[in-house]
């Protein structure tokens, strides 16, 4: 990193100028211990599960969207696969629980991967979302994806999903750990009234009552009131982390899932970069509870992976500034007054 | 934009969830009257000048550095020419006002033109800046650099500047517009010390005291405080929005411009994105009183039209949203429970 800095100081610009391009470029040389880093091959994880929470009546949604939404990503038709594209980035798109059997082939879409660990999880207001077997199984489950999918080679990576009713669990998740009130980590989601909202909020208390989650132990956590796909992010987390890949976080449910990854190991901290701040609240809690400055406020809240593929987009930047930019030298341009 | 909002609302999203994507999307919509818009033509106008205030000691770096600069554009190593083409953007590079000739030929770069009014400004700390015949010409030359462009074929354009001392402009301007103090518009620029910043104020002071700007001509305040690529770059602003094209004003001098062509034509606010907020706190000044919501927050603080270029990457990002993306109805995904 201080090499990636000294390096950046000698361009063609007053030092510091070019801000967060500069701080991303160089924590980009840090992770891939490269001050010629090559972003080349980019993949984003977009992870779809179901929730049995959903039952209780809080998203604007009905819960077979999201198995509608799977067929939609593999089809390219959904928002991540524009902004992806736009990116130059693969979808990895994998079912880790979604409530009914995706019908294709996986020689059909080669982007689609079927992990799937259940038919959705149970519903965290009336007992615990996952077994403790389950959730460890989501977490391996995230680390297989990252391995199998390095194979081909990875550069970079951002993390996705996609699960009716799974902002019910993000705040879940948000609370328990960070300590703050369900009603300041909750939002409205994909666009719930406000009787809905107060719904989701006694829900998520009556969640966290009835299952007690330990904030110590973000296992426990996971499998209360967690969810597949967050499990499964976290695993993918932790091995892009292990594998010195730099790895995007998305929105809320990402953070969510970023957040079990920190409790496990707060050394992952160092690997990840903060896509945006999403409009849902609970999320500037998580960025801030880690400690994380999203690069992108463009109040979005999809999801997805959208928010990742477009804040790849400017890391990228901040990458090409360390690789091709003249030097003052080499351009022949003078140096500050004071310098001289 | 009416229609361009009822197809965003009818893509496979909650509505609204793409945030400032959305909203960039229906703006492009609008300006060029077409809900499916194509942004291939992308082009930025980096505008190079001197200033004569730059003999008063209020800059980090020496006046060479202008010219030096400029074939730092034409060689292809400056932080624009990166993320120029890291957004697939054609760089324009004009002299429009450099001290010294541009030792080239307009055939070596077929991207440089030669539209030089003056051989630099003079000190506005003593006398006016420019004749009101000087401010008028680079105002039309940045309409006939954009008409000349536009030749062959601009979809989007973006602005950019080089010019040694320019922040004290840009600083001056603002000051005259807004009402605001001298110290609150004035920033460190390519970064100046604490003594040199009080010089640079004080200078700004001076200059408005013995020039007295009437705020009420804006071709009075660009000739007494302004600069030939202030003006030209409110010129270019102009003529994009006669010509229905989306311009891209990037950081706080490329503001000061914006706020030139605004006090000339108010209309043309319909037609311009604020790319970013930059460190120079009167950046922020500028935006909010023209009313234009920054793009990006990047800390940056370059020009040359970088913050235009990465936001050009965003807004084409937007577009492509409202292009690509499948409705509801096209890839059969349940709309909200209440719709049904």
């Amino acid at each position: 990193m201080d090499r990636a800095q000294e390096k950046l100081d000698s361009l063609t610009k007053p030092q510091g100028s070019l801000g967060r391009l500069e701080e991303l470029a160089k924590q980009i040389a840090g992770i891939t211990k490269n001050i010629v880093p090559s972003l080349t091959k980019k993949v984003i994880f977009t992870l779809a599960a179901d929730h049995g929470v959903a039952e209780e009546g809080i998203s604007a949604f009905p819960q077979e969207v999201t198995a509608q939404m799977v067929y939609n990503f593999l089809y390219g038709g959904a928002g991540i696969n524009v902004l992806a594209r736009h990116a130059g980035a693969k979808v990895i798109v994998a079912d880790v629980g979604v409530k009914v059997k995706i019908e294709i082939q996986n020689s059909e879409f080669r982007n689609f991967i079927d992990k799937k660990i259940g038919y959705g999880t149970k519903n965290m207001a009336k007992e615990s979302a996952m077994t403790t077997a389950e959730a460890i199984k989501s977490i391996e489950t995230g680390i297989e994806l990252f391995k199998e999918t390095s194979l081909s080679g990875i550069d970079i990576a951002g993390t996705g999903e996609m699960g009716i009713a799974n902002t019910t669990s993000a705040s879940a998740i948000t609370t328990v750990f960070t300590g703050c009130s369900p009603k300041d980590a909750t939002g409205k989601g994909t666009g719930i009234d406000e009787k809905t909202l107060s719904k989701k909020i006694e829900t998520i208390k009556k969640a966290i009552r009835l299952n007690n989650p330990n904030p110590n132990d973000a296992i426990d956590v996971l499998s209360k009131v967690g969810g597949y796909e967050i499990g499964g992010l976290a695993g993918i987390i932790l091995a892009a982390s292990a594998y010195s890949v730099p790895i995007v976080i998305d929105g809320f449910i990402s953070s969510a899932a970023a957040l079990i990854a920190y409790k496990l190991n707060p050394k992952v901290k160092d690997y990840m970069i903060a896509a945006h701040c999403s409009v849902e609240k609970g999320h500037k809690i998580i960025l801030d509870y880690i400690g994380l400055k999203p690069v992108l406020n463009l109040d979005l809240r999809l999801g997805e992976g959208t928010g990742a593929a477009l804040a790849i987009n400017i890391v990228e930047a901040g990458v090409k500034i360390l690789n091709e930019m003249a030097t003052f030298k080499q351009a022949d341009v003078s140096d500050r007054i004071d310098e001289k």
